[in-house]
């Protein structure tokens, strides 16, 4: 799967995201991610990419033009990958990263694991000239509802998402089905060595070797701390069990 | 503002928030940002920080011991600069970033922008033994209902959405009054030069000089766009609109 970022920040992206678990998963070559810098496109001969906002406002505006070429070139290199490999080109989508997009969920990282690539676009300033964007974003994604001084960290949390749902990125195909949110409850407790620490003993029932009772356990530990924490998701849990 | 985070991986926080809006804040002076390899404080002769879950499934855990012995550290830190600059030293704000928190919104962000000194602590592998997050814990908070990698990204995405509240850190004043979420409604679509792109006119209002359209005219975008995109934010925005 490849990932395209266009920014005015590429080594942020590039060294935010080439530690841990996306960086092994890129050196074994499961994952590629590549940061573009949008001010390489632009034709402004003093290198500007933004300008004022139209009827006035603080702050400035990405222009239309120096992102749309950077685009293209993007969308180029992707079509002739795929002429290549004989795979059929389509419109390979573009994520423009935004506060006042739809609130990106688990079900929606799944959904964009299945794609190929994944163009995403990170505005800065105030924003980005709406006429390129209707011209070439398929999907407005919010990682949540703050405001962020861009959008680069919000891209790079979608691709962490996303890369840990491709097959291989993660060691154990385990750890990816049995987490938060994979079956709309929050996670139980867990306890590693050693068994007393600080006074405090691991729940005995873990250390039983009693199967069933530790699925038991954990179940209603998941339950219990969904109630509690987030009502609506337990909602949500009661009315897909009743379904 | 003093930003702690515990982390296995202090190069990609350090790496990945020292570019940009927070990167220009920190060498103002204005925040800091302070990553602590968690690993620096383990007793285990093998420099080890995780272990098997009690129970079983997938993956490691964090032990507790060289969590909290990290956040001895960092907290005993915390209290010396204090006393030096006769500030009361009182318990700094620990958050655990997790999927099992509550989710973080823009109002949290402010509300923790207030602060002199915040802890993060972000989870690696399967997660972090109950026992020391209960210990030392005061907040547990998630970016959204999506699970990543680890809490790095997370830890960042709140110091971002924290960061350019602390007033100095945006250039403009302005800025992080009139965007997205501040007034409960998405932006409304902007324009930049030129006038005409692919065919595609700034909507006349704009260009009309006149104030009180303009403003009339955006509102009415920004509602139209929370209406269409964000029903639930809009009936929140009607409701506290008629209150």
């Amino acid at each position: 799967m490849h990932f395209h970022i266009m920014t005015l920040f590429p080594e942020m992206v590039q060294n935010g995201l080439h530690t841990s678990v996306i960086g092994r998963a890129e050196e074994k070559g499961y994952i590629s991610v590549h940061a573009v810098n949008i001010r390489d496109y632009t034709l402004d001969k003093h290198n500007k990419v933004d300008d004022y906002t139209y009827g006035g406002g603080a702050g400035m505006l990405m222009q239309a033009q120096p992102v749309y070429d950077c685009w293209k070139a993007l969308q180029k290199g992707i079509e002739e990958r795929k002429t290549q490999g004989n795979t059929m080109p389509h419109q390979t989508k573009v994520i423009y990263v935004t506060p006042q997009g739809e609130v990106f969920h688990q079900k929606k990282a799944v959904e964009l694991s299945k794609e190929e690539d994944l163009i995403f676009l990170c505005g800065h300033y105030e924003g980005v000239d709406e006429r390129v964007l209707e011209e070439i974003v398929t999907d407005c994604i919010s990682i949540g509802d703050y405001v962020l001084t861009g959008g680069e960290l919000a891209a790079m949390v979608m691709i962490d998402a996303i890369a840990r749902l491709v097959p291989g990125v993660l060691n154990n195909g385990e750890s990816a089905a049995t987490e938060s949110h994979s079956n709309g409850l929050l996670e139980y407790p867990q306890y590693s060595r050693p068994e007393i620490w600080h006074d405090k003993r691991v729940p005995e029932v873990l250390l039983s070797g009693h199967h069933a009772n530790i699925e038991k356990w954990r179940q209603q530990q998941a339950i219990e701390r969904t109630k509690q924490r987030r009502p609506e998701l337990y909602q949500a849990y009661l009315e897909a069990q009743n379904s």
